[in-house]
Order: C-alpha cells, then sequence, then structure tokens
C-alpha cells in the first residue's frame, strides 16, 4: 500500500511552510543579482588563517577530545571564555550559566521546546525575526504584537500586552533585525521593570550587539535584570539571553549561546539531549582555540570597520538615487536597515521586478507575524562589496520610481 | 517577581527527564573505572591525520563556503558521495533522497517533529534504542513493544501489534543497540511485506551497519523495500533510513544522514530550518574531503579489525570469568552485547557496587519503554582497549558472582 505521506504527517507540520525567505532566496542565488536580502556575514572578514591554525593545533594537540562525543552542556573552557567576555561588560557569569548550541536557531528551537504548549501567546516586537516565529510555530505559539519605532519597542504599550499573559517576551534590543533599531536605554529599564512586576521571561535575542559602529554601547537588558537581583557568582534573573559567534567568527561553524538561570539551562539541556546530543565538540574547541587571548575582541573591531564602510555606502547610495518619498533607518551597528516605502506601494509586488533588474530584498510584511508592513523592506549590508552595494540600490531606485 | 520556572515550562517536559544513561555516564567518568557503559568509538581510530589535510586543505581553497552559512538540505558533494556510498550496495538514490543531520540523534528528533501527534503509538522493538524515545517523548508519543530475540525483532507478533495503528515501525535491524542482535534476511522481508500491506511506514536505524566483524552481508530493509516500489534514479518506498559517519569518522563532528522518498526530505528541511538553520558546512566540507576516493571504504576495515578484535577479547574474557549462570550474545558486529543474568538478579541493584569496583555498564532496564529487562545489561565493547576490557569483565564476574 503506497503510503499517503501527507496524511501522516503531525498537526504541527501544517503550521511549518518552509521559510518565503528562504524560497525567496533561492531565487536570487543567480550570481548577477546584487542581493541585500541575505542576512550573511562579509566572507572578506573570516579569519580563515587563524581557523587553519586551530585546526592544525587542535588535531596535533587534543584530537581525541575534538572527534569524540562531549558533554550537551558544550566544552568547558568555551563556556568558561564567554563567561569572561560577559565579564567585561559587567555580567557575572557561573558556566553553569551558559550552554553552547548548534547556532541562535537552535537555542529558539530548544526554547520552543521546553517552554510552548499548543495556543501559548509569546509577546514580540512587531517587525520580529523571522527565524523565532519559525521555530516557535512548530510549538503551536500564538503571538502577540507590540508596535517598535526607531527607539526599539513601545514600552508604552508594553503593559496592556503583558495583560494579555504572555509566557515570555521575546525581543532583539540592539541592531534589531529586521528593523536596525536600538532599543533605547530608559526603554530597556522599562521592560526590564514591567517583566519583573509581571513575572514574565525575557527572551533577549542579541547577535549582533558587539558590532557597534558607532554612539555609546547600551547595557543588554540581562545586565539592567541582573542589577536587580541576587548575583553570587551565578545569574539568577528574568532574562534568557542568546548570542552567537556567527556575526563574530563565522556561521559555517553553527556555534551559539544561550546565558540564562541555572534551571532553565539544566532544561535546556534535558531538551538538547534529545535533539542532538551535543554540539560540535570539533568546532567548539576550534572556535575557543581561535578566539582566546584576546583575539575575538581584535576582530570584532575589525568587522566593524568593515560593516561601518559598507552602511556608509548603502546610506550615501539611498540619499543619492532614492526618491523623496522612500524613507530608511540609520542604524547604529549591526546588518540590516530598514526602508520604508510610501504607503499605496507594496514591495512584495515590485519584488519580482527588482529581481528582474538583478536586485534583491526580503519585503517586510515577513515580519510581522499579525500582519502589517506591506510597504516595508529589509536591506542588509553586511554581504555586498561596496561596488556592488551602489549598484544594487541604483538599481532598485530605478524600479521604485517607476511605481511612484 | 521571582519566576517560578517549574511553572512555566511546556507540558511536555515532564516527560523529558534527561537520559537516567547519562546521569549514569556521569558517575563512570572517573578515569579509573573502566566503562563498558557507553557508546563510544574507539579514539585510537579516529583518522587524525586526514582530518588535519582536510582542514589545511578545505581553508586554503574554499573558506568562503566552509565558513558561511550553507543549504538546509546539506552540501551537494557529501549527499552525492553518500548516494554512490549507497550504490555500492545496489540502492539507487537521487541526492533529492538525502537530507544532512546534525548526528542521527537530530533525525530522530525531526522524525517526531514531523510524525508525532500526542498519544500516537510508535511500534518499538524491545528492548529498543534509549535515544529515539528521549527524543519521541517530547512530542508526546507512546509506545507498542514487539519483542526481539538473537534474530532481531520477532516478526510473528508484528501483525498483531501493526493492528493497533501505529504511526510507524522503528527498527534497528543490524547489531542493534542495545542488543547487538541482527534480524535475519527472512524476517527483515516480512518487516518489509507488512508495512507495505497495511501502508505504516519504517524508520531503519543504521549506524552500524558497516561494522560487520563476520558472517555474510544482509540486505538493509530500505533495500528490500525499493525492490518492491518504483524507483527510476530516486527512492520512493516506505522506509525512512538513518545511517550517520559517527561510527566510521568521528562523532565529535556531528555528521549523519536520512534517506527517504523525496516528499519526506522536503517536509523533515521544513523541519530543519526552524531547528538550527543548516548542519555546519565546515563539517560537511571536511568529512567530504576526507571520506572520497575511497578512504572511507578503507578506513571501515581499519574499524572492523580494531572492534574485530576488543569483541574476541570481550568474548573470551566473559567465557573465562563470568558464572555459568550469566548468558550472553555474540555480536557479528557493532558496538555492543547483551548480557542476561539469573532472573532474580537485577543489574540496577548491582550497578552501585560494580562502580564501587571501578567497573560500569548500562541496565538493560532502561531500553524497555513498556516495562521489563531487569535481569539485562549493555556492554560496549568499542572504546576500551583489550587489557582494560579483560580486567574490566574479571570486576564485574567477581561481583556478580557474590550475588549468586
Amino acid at each position: 500500500m503506497q503510503i499517503q505521506w501527507e496524511h501522516r504527517y503531525a498537526q504541527r507540520t501544517q503550521r511549518m511552510k518552509g521559510s518565503a525567505i528562504r524560497e525567496l532566496l533561492k531565487l536570487t542565488e543567480d550570481p548577477e543579482i546584487i542581493s541585500f536580502a541575505g542576512g550573511m556575514p562579509a566572507p572578506e572578514v573570516f579569519p580563515t588563517q587563524e581557523f587553519a591554525e586551530a585546526c592544525a593545533h587542535t588535531l596535533s594537540t587534543h584530537s581525541t577530545l575534538a572527534l569524540q562525543y562531549g558533554t550537551t552542556e558544550g566544552y568547558l573552557p568555551l563556556r568558561e571564555l564567554i563567561a569572561e567576555f560577559s565579564a567585561r561588560t559587567g555580567l557575572t557569569l557561573s558556566p553553569d550559566n551558559i550552554l553552547i548550541t548548534s547556532g541562535s536557531q537552535q537555542a529558539l528551537d530548544l526554547l520552543g521546546k521546553i517552554f510552548i504548549n499548543r495556543g501559548d501567546r509569546i509577546l514580540v516586537e512587531s517587525p520580529t525575526y523571522l527565524g523565532a516565529i519559525q521555530a516557535w510555530n512548530a510549538y503551536g505559539a500564538e503571538y502577540i504584537s507590540v508596535r517598535s519605532d526607531e527607539n526599539g519597542m513601545c514600552t508604552a504599550e508594553l503593559e496592556a500586552a503583558l495583560r494579555c499573559g504572555p509566557k515570555f517576551i521575546y525581543a532583539m534590543p540592539t541592531f534589531q533585525n529586521p528593523s536596525g533599531c536600538t532599543m533605547v536605554l530608559e526603554r530597556r529599564r522599562q521592560l526590564v521593570e514591567l517583566a519583573e512586576r509581571y513575572g514574565v521571561p525575557i527572551v533577549e535575542d542579541d547577535p549582533y550587539g558587539q558590532l557597534r559602529f558607532e554612539g555609546a554601547h547600551l547595557p543588554a537588558v540581562i545586565k539592567l535584570d541582573d542589577e536587580i537581583h541576587e548575583n553570587s557568582g551565578s545569574y539568577t534573573g528574568n532574562v534568557i539571553y542568546l548570542s552567537t559567534f556567527s556575526k563574530i567568527l563565522a556561521p559555517g561553524i553553527r556555534l551559539a549561546w544561550v546565558i540564562a538561570p541555572r534551571e532553565v539551562i539544566r532544561k535546556l539541556v534535558q531538551a538538547k539531549q534529545g535533539s542532538d546530543l551535543n554540539t560540535s565538540t570539533f568546532n567548539q574547541i576550534i572556535a575557543h582555540e581561535v578566539s582566546r587571548d584576546g583575539f575575538l575582541e581584535r576582530h570584532i573591531q575589525k568587522i566593524i570597520a568593515c560593516y561601518r564602510e559598507r552602511r556608509a555606502v548603502i546610506l550615501d547610495s539611498l540619499d543619492e538615487f532614492m526618491p523623496a518619498e522612500v524613507r530608511w533607518s540609520r542604524p547604529q551597528g549591526g546588518l540590516f536597515l530598514w526602508m520604508t516605502l510610501p504607503e499605496h506601494l507594496s514591495t512584495t509586488a515590485i519584488f519580482p521586478e527588482c529581481v528582474a533588474e538583478k536586485v534583491a530584498f526580503v519585503p517586510g510584511q515577513s515580519f510581522y507575524p499579525t500582519g502589517g508592513g506591506e510597504n516595508t523592506m529589509r536591506l542588509n549590508f553586511s554581504y555586498s562589496d561596496p561596488a556592488r552595494i551602489v549598484t544594487g540600490i541604483e538599481r532598485m531606485a530605478r524600479v521604485i520610481r517607476r511605481h511612484l
């Protein structure tokens, strides 16, 4: 009897559509297309030589450890390195506060696994990061949106949303994906205070926080939360913090980390055992080798210099080529900016025309789980080199002009 | 308000206890303990030199590809290599039949994600692989057990179990974990025929099939199933087949693969996008570099030679030291054998005494999701070197004798 696979799949797969963005990115794989659509780091800043040295060293000195199964929690020296890295910002952590994951996407998945019952509501920014929605749809999440503006999540609207009883708050306060915006200090404090008052956990996703081109560093939400909780060498607050090596070393090694109270880490470890046993020990040891002795801090400066230039180029090109009716954000760091067309224009509608002109972006609609954003788009400026950025923006402006 | 994390966790976490085995393995980390408890490959056969060369080559020739994000399906040349590897056994595959996963544990998790609704029953062998239970408990699976003997799953009892309407059949037909037993050819055919008749998919888990020390190679269940389905360059049958590089290269790179009809692969890809975006491109390229040009086939012979010797040593030691009342399997391959004590003896009860004597195993009870096996244990013979195997079995026999 031929199996009718469609009838066998679990109910949850109905919301597992495969990301529209990924389908769209496939359209943009043509190397002639200048793509502002992805979220990829510049390959020019991959520390290739350092990786080569770390591989050679690791395989000649501790190959048995690197090639064998490892602990689910992650390679202890790497967790200690992350604890030291966090201590620079004043956040005291024990290695028990840290779990290494196979990219932040796995952290999002594991959070869904341990927290979300079908029908649970998650409080998200609007727009919000699509990968989180994709991870949590599989667990039957529903969403409550809180509007964001150029100063990040509008905390004035947060309390009303908290009264709807969300399971947790998901926020990317610094150089947000997709908007590029950063939540100002006062709102960060309000977020922490309201979460504390309502007893609701915050998931702070911070993949880009290290990549600031200008302006003063802002404390992470977890840091502000830590200040109002007891910390005797271990974090005990309300925030679950995610960050990653994807943007500061390389995404191809699939390494990220979660910082959370020990109890939450223990539960995540149980979930991770069933999900993939452990993250590649080989990659963890290599990443530790590459990062240690201050390399990571020096390398971040190199990435910042590269992206700062690309951001300047994209902003100059937008100024030069875009019609006056178009507006965009001026991010102080990260990989993305956010563009808004006049209300009657749909970025989804002009997308095919742009692809025909060999330029691509992500229509903003995808980032609104509860609807909206038809006239917006996300532009990545980290991946393409300056010359291609100029040409790409010129092409896109030509298409937009036609529709005005 | 201090968060009561315990009250926030999803219902599914109640069955996510953290593997008892992993807790137990932690007890055996003392290097003085001779452990037959894990499932680790011999570090002596890791192809360290080949990894070092592959890393150097990859980082000097295609570092941009290796360090960047990759496709969710997996690195195409590696999928092609797996297709060729499978073609040697007469199974014709398209790369679209193959998904690369972050270890087979991820494949088990993704199968749970796309197939299991809460309360769905999965038909398993008794005993069965604990990692599968751990993965599927998170999706609310229930289990129907079919007894196994030294010839594998007792297919005479399969039809009655199929009438209970399982979502799929899970089997490890070759050198099973935990029992070390192999399903004979006639039962493999019966399994395929009954699955076909009832329209129930088979998940064939085959991590050790390549590691045969003696006896004739048996066709994989997927191969027998392929013979009764159309194959014009692509597999279209009822089997989802899992295998891994963990036992034939190294587990530290976390690389495994799924073979399935294209439609199932597409659904798994959607699930994997939300779970971890993609498996490490770096590791995939390294594994491809190491494996190609026939290295994998040659290396498997080296592993077989090592494990064949260790199996001979453990069998000789058992013959020499164990009391007459104790029985054990004589596996023709793989990493494990299965030992049965007299019925009144509980292996869980004698475990602490063994650890005190500096020797460890896994009590068999853990492998029976529907109960039983109190007087059984799993012994791994791949990890410890021959001298330690002899000493370990002698110690264990001493403890068992005390209880007879």
